[in-house]
């Protein structure tokens, strides 16, 4: 869906909510929604969809219940924020809606509800809170040959190579909500560190793989996951991940592909055709890479995986089995030993094979 | 010092020590140098220049003491690495160099001792690490009507305004490296968070006060803090900053302004006429402000800065009071208690008065 259509198909939805409960006041109907439950036992691993989405089981919330007219009245007054934020082009965080809610008089007990509140409503129109223009606070970049045209109001039409600036573009709300224009590149690599993005582009490896350069700062942010997605599936883009060589590396690419369990309700946050491409446990031993040996915390990480459905299959259990056997981790920097270049020049080749 | 004649002095500076190493051997002495020393008995607070500054202690490194072999011999390998990258339009961190002294078998047990010999150069030659190419692994943006012209190989002479990309501009090697061609702004706010930069963008910050807008992601990185500096000496543009109300944000405006005592042995990194303008301690009784209790670690850290040579005079000692007396704190985003265009509308204009 282009992000133009989304942004129509949602305020149709936001619409229709407020007219479903319209409507079952004027029929003199206590009003109700009825939406997928969250819970634990609601969670499953989808081994087609390759994520975790929600069973069949429904929740009720009726305002004829006295206990459910809070909550009830929160997703209301969030729907409205969602409503208000989407026409005026504004953009916020799950700390500013807990703020707003202050002058609304409309209480939340702590941050928690709130933000619990708005996936609520996720679930219920089956968009991400992203989509109703609220923001993470943490910010990750892009470079590469990639022409986008805004759609917020101001810059509508504007159009911008993310070729401008090689220290990088910011991934934030207004180039998550750009149309893809014109794309000359045929591939993403995805990269952990800021100091690796920054040579990869100075190696010039977005023009010698024709690939768009994505920096996660670690984890990466919501809306990057979402904008990975929208490459592969709107562009057709194979993804390629690269992290460190330890747990939390690899975890970073098992999120991009798969997602979490939190985020079950949703599909726009996932890319299962991404490829974790390294760097791997194997490739400490094959590459002779300086390393570190495991932590306790490390281990203990890796025996969580080793159960996670995210982990079934190749190269997960292999590289898995690989850390507890080798029980060391390594950087992508560790690669420096065989000079700068190395990584673009030598290794990248051989993991894009 | 524009960045091109930086460039050029900073060569001829390694250059130079190279060249004295070479007399002294040709000589028939045992090469040595010496430098400002950087314990802690010489590290005063200069109150005319406004940050901390070494003293007049000096060390002597000879290879003549067999103690003083490897860490001179560590000094000059650095410098040798400073020189390459320099002269090859690479950057690095400071995990890099410590991996690529595997590559040339010179030996650090850790990396704190190679961070530590960087240091050294530092200190040597007045330069801060990032002339020498070696960056932070962090990364803020920055956003407002300010054309540069890159001086990196492969973009050099290319052009760039920054309000290209809304969601912001990554400040990174090439960012820092450039010449400031053409400025409309007649200020720079600061801006601790992603999402209050955003804000203000949105919230056409930049236009209504002519500002540019950067954003530091917390404590910012050395790069940013330098960039401030030039946009202040080399433009002369007033710099505020805006923080969180609470002991870490303020520290985020000291550091800007004062710099740390770490780095004492270089002029490059503060700014001492840029300007804490909020959010302080007594603004969250005058615009009453949602706020939280402040933690035993917030207050022990105030009593720490209490006794800050940075903190001498106002507003500083009035703020770590006021904290003191309220014992409470809040964020940027509590103003949007009041609607999200607030802060930009009402706040802003009244403290930059």
């Amino acid at each position: 869906m282009s992000a133009k259509t989304k942004k129509k198909v949602l305020a149709q939805s936001l619409k229709k909510l407020g007219e479903g409960v319209y409507n079952q006041l004027f029929e003199g109907d206590f009003p109700w929604i009825r939406m997928p439950s969250r819970s634990i036992q609601n969670i499953h691993y989808d081994r087609t969809l390759r994520q975790y989405v929600l069973g069949d089981k429904n929740v009720r919330r009726s305002t004829r219940n006295i206990r459910h007219l809070r909550p009830f009245t929160q997703l209301i007054w969030t729907a409205y924020i969602a409503q208000m934020l989407g026409s005026q082009g504004k953009t916020s965080t799950l700390r500013d809606v807990y703020y707003m809610a202050q002058s609304d008089e409309v209480h939340f007990k702590d941050q928690m509800e709130s933000d619990g509140t708005i996936t609520d409503l996720e679930t219920v129109l089956g968009f991400a809170r992203e989509d109703f223009h609220i923001f993470p606070e943490e910010r990750s970049s892009i470079f590469g040959d990639l022409t986008i045209e805004y759609t917020v109001p101001g810059y509508e039409g504007n159009r911008l190579s993310l070729t401008s600036h090689p220290d990088g573009l910011v991934i934030g709300p207004t180039l998550t909500s750009a149309e893809f224009i014109k794309c000359n590149a045929d591939k993403v690599i995805v990269i952990e560190k800021g100091a690796m993005f920054t040579r990869f582009v100075e190696e010039k490896a977005h023009q010698k793989f024709r690939s768009l350069l994505i920096h996660t700062m670690g984890q990466p942010p919501r809306a990057t996951r979402h904008l990975i997605r929208r490459l592969n599936h709107e562009l057709g883009l194979p993804i390629y991940v690269f992290t460190d060589a330890d747990p939390w590396g690899m975890h970073i690419a098992a999120v991009i592909i798969s997602g979490s369990a939190n985020a079950a309700h949703l599909r726009e946050l996932t890319t299962p055709d991404a490829k974790w491409s390294g760097v791997w446990a194997t490739d400490i031993e094959k590459y002779k890479l300086p390393s570190d040996p495991l932590t306790e915390l490390d281990v203990k990480r890796l025996h969580e995986l080793r159960r996670d459905p995210r982990y079934a299959g190749e190269p997960w259990q292999r590289e898995v089995e690989a850390f507890l056997r080798f029980k060391r981790k390594s950087e992508q920097e560790a690669f420096s030993r065989y000079g700068l270049s190395y990584i673009v020049d030598k290794y990248l080749p051989a993991k894009l094979k």
